[in-house]
């Protein structure tokens, strides 16, 4: 089937889901997750296919990424039981109200439609994306990296089953077909077919999207996350939670990528912060990458061009001596990605300067960056971390998924 | 000065206008609409250039929206001194959470940053985008059409003085000083110098940016709106707001342009719809353009192959015998622009069913599609009424020209 066939089968499916019962859409939900232990035999099969081909070719991180085991399909599944458990998000009354005329206006929730959802090669993300979609009403499209595409077509396969043994058409879950750059290219310009793109992967993926989609588009996930230790901060606490941000789990998009420090507490701070990181640190110690004035104090990797605008991923930490609370403001909209900053003070009228200045999805006082999550936020679960301001902003729920009509019943008014 | 020197000013507004009190927006509202009365003169000399210039290359009725009068001017004021009385949007708290760590989290409202306005040759839009943006916290980049472009630089040099009267940067509201398609383009693709841009024109204008914009983009305003009348209709009803629809301001977006009749009334209907429609109207009969099955039991014009995908924004209505209540939702899934729908019936389960399978942005029940407006559905003002479905769906209102962001508070939490 071509990736043009694929979205005419997925428009036709929308209104099925659109009007699906919360009940109709958690049974399906159930069955899902149900098919996919009872495929598991089939979709390791497909898996260490996939693995077997990518060898050699990928990292071992990325290869890490990739592999499944019965486990982790077991993990999978549960994930899909818990969308069940969650709220509908679809037909809530968003605003109601009273025309004068008599006619009652209610904005009501309701899916997008037709989302694409463009990703690399994370198995799981197939079966949470499906599942999401579906809860919140939507049909769904994915297009899986090439790497994991066996193991996509395999759990869409057995999803599919879940779907059609509660009625559902199963065309509200598809997988493309072609993992090429083009049908990515085809999703991107899909206009009439595709209501909501969502790239889910590296820098690379985002800029692309922004550039060629002509579909509506969230971009996600890319994040250089700043702290701001400023002169006022409780140290103790800033080394907890500079540590926590940065090594409790590096490869992620709300680890903190890039450490500031105010100059007044350069000379005492630096140090501790070199102990704590660097040589506290049995395993995985992590690399400074220094501005000239935190040279001045401690040792470490002179900070090159690019290192106070990359997204490392990795155990290094760009660190930065700024003269103020504005300066370190004005650095972070110089650089940041508009995913996570926090500032660690116990001064009120630095931490209001720092929270009223800058313009990211989510501001933090006294607090670690890696709360930034659809599930720690209180959402339930999460499609993708959005870095844009239209729509939604930061961790993307059931209810960011969803987007309203108005219904207007009368009795005959006229303007 | 260059489009990219003035986003760059626009820019350097922002957080003056984000972090700018209620108090002292509505101040500069004010002051703006004085400044704009005290520039009378200057406004209306613009304007008769303009005028001069435009006379013989444009349409009378185009002419008509771009000629001002004190009278006008002094409209435009008061729409400004009514922004002023409406609610401030930026800061509401949206969602509220306390974190099982015991951290606060907020969903704040806060504005989007630069909003670029392309328009055409309405000289009226240039102040009232203004007074929406600045009440809504924004920074407000404007691009008048060519014809109406010395009229818009007057009224914003007097809705500068207004700004700077109370102490705002006059950066705050810009007119794009080359009024041609390159600065179009150039706002189109001002990545990280536009946070939102809208488009307020014709279909050409509309699709031009969907193509072009790189962007966030909302699109507005083209409305093919349908009225399907059921064979359970009150036909009397019915009459009423098809005429209403229709005639009473032709030219907006939310007027129908295609009326649906079900076959088990057509022969009955049709025929009380051309005489008040046709030969009941004294002045400005309506053009009936109609299908194969209307044209047996009215005469008419009929319909050619573009009529049921046009916006006429004329006195001519497009009519179609449809089967059932699921043909005319079948129609409109593939004709319709997403604006306003209405089924005029009493028969319940046909509106549930229409209700439910109609995706626009508003859907009627027994009413009129003229009603979808900010002022009518209680949003107090509109900057446009967008069609599509991502962020804003529907009349935009100062809450839909902001975005949110997260604010945690925490005493040292980590995860």
């Amino acid at each position: 089937m071509t990736t043009r066939e694929l979205l005419l089968a997925a428009g036709a499916a929308k209104s099925a889901l659109a009007t699906a019962t919360t009940e109709q859409k958690n049974a399906a939900l159930m069955a899902m997750a149900e098919a996919l232990i009872a495929d598991t035999d089939a979709i390791l099969a497909a898996n260490a296919a996939d693995a077997e081909a990518a060898r050699g070719r990928i990292s071992d991180a990325l290869l890490d990424r990739l592999l499944l085991s019965a486990t982790r399909i077991e993990g999978m599944a549960q994930g899909i039981r818990e969308v069940a458990t969650l709220p509908d998000p679809v037909g809530r009354v968003l605003r109601e109200s009273e025309h004068p005329k008599g006619m009652s206006i209610r904005r009501v929730a309701v899916p997008m439609g037709v989302i694409a959802i463009i990703y690399e090669s994370r198995p799981n993300v197939t079966s949470d994306a499906a599942a999401l979609a579906l809860k919140s009403g939507n049909v769904c499209v994915l297009r899986s990296g090439k790497d994991a595409w066996r193991s996509a077509d395999a759990i869409v396969k057995a999803l599919r089953k879940g779907l059609t043994a509660v009625g559902l058409p199963e065309t509200a879950v598809s997988l493309v077909e072609d993992p090429s750059r083009e049908s990515a290219r085809e999703l991107m310009t899909a206009n009439g077919l595709v209501d909501l793109l969502i790239p889910r992967g590296g820098a690379g993926l985002i800029r692309s999207c922004v550039e060629n989609a002509t579909v509506p588009c969230v971009e996600t996930g890319t994040g250089i996350c700043h702290i701001y230790v400023d002169q006022a901060a409780d140290q103790a606490m800033a080394l907890d939670i500079v540590e926590n941000a940065k090594t409790s789990r590096p490869g992620v998009c709300n680890a903190a990528e890039v450490c500031l420090v105010h100059q007044a507490i350069a000379a005492e701070f630096l140090p501790k912060l070199k102990a704590r990181l660097v040589d506290g640190r049995a395993t995985d110690p992590v690399e400074l990458r220094l501005c000239p004035r935190a040279a001045e104090t401690i040792d470490g990797t002179p900070a090159g061009e690019t290192d106070f605008d990359t997204e490392f991923l990795d155990y290094i930490l760009a660190v930065k001596v700024v003269d103020s609370t504005a300066d370190a403001v004005a650095h972070i909209a110089a650089h940041s990605t508009g995913h996570s900053e926090a500032i660690l003070s116990t001064d009120e009228a630095a931490q209001a300067a720092f929270v009223a200045g800058v313009d990211s999805a989510a501001v933090y006082v006294n607090a670690s960056t890696r709360f930034t999550d659809g599930g720690e936020f209180g959402l339930g679960c999460e499609m993708g971390i959005s870095t844009q301001r239209l729509h939604a902003r930061g961790p993307m729920g059931l209810e960011e998924l969803c987007t309203y009509k108005y219904l207007i019943r009368g009795n005959g008014q006229i303007r």
